[in-house]
């Protein structure tokens, strides 16, 4: 095929050119928006008579024809046409000639077509994601609504710190979910602005209205500038950025599912249509899903730095580089799509062992705060010295084997004389955890709070 | 000294520990916000009776007295006081006597104060390097204002494209900061919530007004749920992926700043005032300021990945790896707000050499496109066969080592005898730019709008 | 099909799981490597034993009739064989039967055999991409020897500093790849032990000779603890980083290419089978070969990035998250082949303009350091101040429009009235590159060392 | 201060670019190599007769005295001085007068200056913590030796694998921190040239040895080509790797020793000397050293990637961007060091409590591989067949509460009839590990040898 721009060269295009430069190969992903962008285009240049009608309608036939040989699998896509937008138009002139076909670029340029193609696909992208965000926040909330007496230890540094609910535990990564929504949310608003009618950079002396285009695509308005419009990836860097922080939110929750797993912990029992056997070893049920999720945040990481140093010094406007900007996020949107769907459907199909979380809850001396706190709310001691002496008492009962729910007045006594009957109310595991009735605490109360913000939350936020 | 948990230990704690454990040789960064967290925390505790006001009152004095301490570098930072929190904790104690400093413990614990501190220090350079953003913009515009009529090349693959103004390409620069600018605001709405209360995981069984608090410190509202509170780290994040796109758009103004000062392109003269010498070359004048905010972002970079990879798979609650996030924090923040500044006055004292942008313009024979535009608007040639011809026309004054707006009608009309008079009208390099009237076009007009549209957000946007 | 593992579970694997598992997709890459593994694996069985004879040949009949499958693409890979190492396996079964199919997976796990297929192939990349490394060094190098008397402005800070050859100028990529060579080379060398017969984690019962896998397969010796061999990924890291390393080489080169490329500079012409031409503006020549490997930088980085992160804190030993390890691995090692072959092509048929390049030797001064070193050297003047004196005699030259290898006798004596006849010897250009005759300078005496090094590695580093 | 360029420039140095640009506040880290290299500078230029011996002595007495006052803390650094370089000369010339002061610059810029110490100092840094390396591994070994009968379950996907020892756990560990080992010697030995006598770009008029001094700082050899040695910071870029890769197996073993630290694991108790107690929970022991080293992982990543994306697409020679090197490596290197030493300490200090690793083992039926063997190897079965069988075996242990390793042979011969006594046997854990006798296996007698080769590798390999 001759290229387009083959006019002025001697030399014809090396093969290995070709292959290097090609993006058709990734590309091609583009195709509904490149079509839907090149319907919206023509309809413009016709209102503003740039085109005939009859020439605008020949070519949205045509392009309308390519749609459906591409849906169902008709359409051959070759090296030589280097882009999907050099596919389409070829094609487009194969069907209904050259003539018309070349002039559906009239106005435009491929600089601020495969801008304006790429942000709509990202745009298109982001509400997918921000609905799977929405099922599995609402996933989490279900469980907390079941499990607000289902008593299990708090940890931090991994260690067992305070009883909570397993409602307010699922609730902290509903927060976490209910965060990335909006963050999706914002990078939606913030970018909804159309590039088409840039051109190459500095605009086009043709009249066209690149508010209609705008609003035909689903954009608030077009780009105030030419230049900036076919430099900006800030779009793709925001998707990749709210694709990692997502991860690392789901990595942090796969962990716990996978330490959860574990013969030691033994927390959750993961439903077999989740797990995976061993080739070698018979006996093993292998919390993969949860793995792969946790190992594909390192693909996500990558694909924003890699994007990042791409764009890192480059002058203005388009430059080759940039077309090194697709591959990663393509990437990571469809990690985030199928991890998302999964790891939806693996929460809900998951067991919760409840008589292991209450076991566990008897290890660490998980009330022991609650200890210190009744030092110095019915004693009167400073919190400092109230530690300590909680200190004291955790020795003691260590040394004798015991949980501090478990440890006797006398016992208590013998560290402090001050300490009366009611410590051993505030030690109990139950009473500990309804005891933090603070706003966002643990106790029912409370959490019950946190169940109906994310049920308005989601009420509210359907897309 | 004596560690708060001493009690429970049995060995006094290694050297070496302590010294690896410590934060304070970064954290006392987080001074102010401590103590303004600790004096809201203490008019709570006073409001809900759980400190008299006298106690509420002596604990202000002395944390105002730190603070005075603090600013007048009178304030000794001890290894062995771990981190700020308990530098300052344990000096309060010192003035007003243990057993009311320790009353300020209460209800509160370092997972959920370290939160709150760096979360106000996160929103408070927010909103600090959004004003360096604004300053930038305004510079920029400025600029623009001043050069509706400076006529340069307009570039794509590092060649000259098209012609342009420096007003225009100095906006498509204001256009990507205010992105930016976008970008940190909706970050600052989105995370005006306040952790403190949340305690070290689970919340509270004292009578807490965590709503108060949250309002005395500028925050919209209390976070929702304690155990995420103490586990988030997101504003951190974005702060850092907010600042690396900042920097992706320094970096790229700055290569051009770089490129312009080079003697093959001439474009600007950098001030003295930002340029510096050679220690062996007595005649260089080097951009160093634009070449240290490019080499910049490699560090901002990688402070972004530095917080993304510790965070990933923790599991809940605190974990002491989280210790890890503020220094990181702490360099971009103050990179981005020294490199802002500087590259802002450099910016506002740079020279532009407008006969060396204009001579510029007439190597790459800018206006090309313009002649296949004609084509195609008048002759009604359909676009890709203008192309072509415009190829030929391009060769044939290369051959004749003239650019295109030089070339004579013959010579075009060897190529395709239909061109007439008025392709050498839109050859014009100064019509060729005035003819992109489109919405974001480089014409004046266009321009214009763009200039205004800057200045009413700058108007619109004071903090 | 039913999965390997399927006895222990009650439910059938859900197809979601299948799809999010499955690795076959891309790990088919691997297959070559996969084949002749399993064929040193049988042998090995055989030799110990553990095989008859016959039950050997039959698994190497079977396994090379598949390799030839595969080969000419008659191979149907389906998502539900999971992995290249389970296809291979079924399918072995059906041409030679379950019964002797199933020993081939005596003595050994996917564990081991993933471990050493992609180990296997990235020691065999490393070779590959080591050879295009020697490649382009030649290229390089016979570029330096035509071009000794090449006259050419060395710059720093992007500004002219000193005059250099641009045999020079070649030679000081060649170094760098040079230890790109040697990178690669070490850790071929550092990471060639098999893990084979590691088996899941601990080793096997078999009595098996990985001595002898280890020797079939080209590696120097087995891996001397099972539990790490499995859990290792440090080879696939360092290919990642040596890649990484190798673009931020290649894209110093490209910028320089880019830039020599520009109106600005011309110093070079792309041959026109190696550049592409604009959609829009006929005239354009953009130089994208240089501007796609300058912008693969980042993917090869994110691709480091990601594995890194990934392995993260994976508690031993095979954890699933490791499956992420190919992918990134494949796309650097691709990345690298074909942008070290393009590059070479490139740098082959670009045309130096030689014209241009000495013309800007006479832009900036660039003997200036000449002048300082004369002083110092022939008027014993202190360095400092030889180099204040210089500084002034710029000056003095730019005022007048002249470059300082043009200024007068006078006009230099004028500065500092000791200065003599032979300040003007110096000041000339060819002189300047000439005098640095150093060990590693510019002069053509140190230059052609040079040369005879690099032509004695290449003879040394056949592969 | 006068700057040393400033003839050149009209206006004074703006006071923020002064900041902007110092380095000193970091780089005066490399005082001892920048003395020590110009000490070998001075040397060399006298033997060359460029200085007189006289002129060499009071140099060298000067730079001695200029050491003597940096250790002793009596020097100050000033902003003004920019850079160490500047700094120490500027006080050379105070102590020994400006006129022979300024000659240590003869021959030398500061490109080659920098370049040289900043590579002695990654040279020794690389040795410092090889040596940290050997000492880990040290400690690992004797861990090793002093557990071949500790037996522990092996995970796979956290999940209980196959009984192993602790010593051959160890030694996995061993294994890593000896190719990290390898990996810093290797960079160590193709580093090992000496970029000083490079100048600023082109080598030097002046008759130097460029062999005396690489000799005289311990290098191999000079560099070969004076401009790639001023670019170069492959070396940097190196240890940032190396150090990378260490922390990610550091990252491993800490994620081990926390999970081990847990309440459910409780296979080891850390020492209180390296544990920390927490502000608010009194019974909390955490792992905060473990963390701290895990969580660090994310800074040494951080510094790799900020350091390739400043090198990213820089055209020689020497740009500011460059100054940008340093304090990432710094930050990596304390951050490996000080993480080694209390990494060491803490390993000694350990307790494993084998009561518990063997009660893991009897979790999760670990020696179900051993059956699947016995069902091979004894039956002649074929693997995938034994595998099944085994899994069946699993099933019915798990519904009778029990661990395979505790099933009676009639329930084994339900599942199968052909199962007979030895199938016991095999099923015994210290039988389990003691079958997998294969080379770098977990048998006693295949960790004896790894045991002997590690000692072997100390031995050999101390710096």
């Amino acid at each position: 095929m001759e290229k387009m721009w083959q006019g002025r060269f001697n030399e014809s295009s090396s093969k290995l050119l070709e292959e290097f430069n090609a993006s058709i190969s990734f590309d091609k992903e583009l195709f509904e928006y490149d079509i839907k962008g090149s319907i919206a285009h023509a309809k413009m240049l016709a209102n503003q008579q740039i085109l005939t009608n009859d020439e605008k309608e020949k070519i949205v036939f045509g392009l309308n024809q390519i749609l459906g040989e591409i849906r169902e699998d008709k359409f051959e896509f070759k090296i030589e046409d280097e882009d999907i937008h050099m596919a389409i138009e070829k094609r487009l002139s194969e069907i209904i000639g050259k003539e018309i076909g070349g002039k559906l670029h009239t106005a435009r340029s491929r600089n601020d077509q495969v801008a304006v193609d790429f942000k709509m696909y990202v745009m298109d992208k982001n509400l997918e994601i921000s609905n799977l965000i929405l099922n599995l926040i609402s996933t989490l909330n279900s469980i907390a609504k079941n499990n607000l007496d289902t008593l299990m230890p708090g940890f931090t540094h991994l260690q067992h710190a305070q009883p909570v609910s397993l409602a307010f535990h699922m609730l902290a990564y509903a927060n976490m979910f209910k965060r990335d929504f909006y963050r999706f949310k914002d990078s939606f608003e913030r970018n909804s602005f159309s590039p088409l009618g840039s051109a190459a950079l500095a605009g086009t002396p043709h009249n066209i209205d690149r508010f209609f285009t705008a609003n035909e695509l689903n954009f608030k308005s077009p780009t105030s500038n030419a230049l900036d419009s076919v430099s900006n990836r800030d779009f793709a860097l925001e998707i990749l950025f709210n694709i990692s922080v997502l991860f690392m939110h789901t990595s942090r929750l796969c962990e716990e599912l996978i330490l959860w797993s574990s013969s030691e912990f033994k927390f959750i029992e993961i439903s077999d249509k989740f797990s995976t056997g061993s080739s070698i070893m018979p006996q093993k049920k292998n919390p993969d899903v949860a793995e792969l999720i946790r190992g594909k945040t390192g693909r996500v990481y990558g694909n924003l730095i890699s994007l990042l140093t791409t764009m890192k010094a480059l002058p203005l406007a388009y430059n080759k580089d940039m077309q090194e900007d697709k591959e990663g996020v393509f990437d990571s949107v469809k990690t985030a799509i199928s991890s998302l769907i999964i790891l939806n459907e693996m929460l809900k199909t998951t067991k919760f062992n409840k008589d292991n979380l209450l076991k566990a809850c008897k290890m660490g001396h998980l009330s022991a705060t609650d200890l210190a706190d009744y030092l110095v709310k019915e004693k009167n001691i400073p919190f400092r010295q109230a530690h300590f002496i909680t200190g004291k008492c955790v020795s003691l009962a260590e040394s004798k084997g015991l949980d501090l729910s478990e440890i006797s007045l006398d016992d208590l006594k013998s560290i402090d004389k001050s300490i009366d009957e009611k410590a051993l109310d505030v030690l109990n595991l139950q009473n500990s955890k309804e005891a933090r009735k603070s706003y966002g605490g643990t106790a029912n109360e409370s959490v019950r709070k946190q169940i109906v913000e994310i049920d308005e939350f989601l009420k509210n936020s359907q897309i």
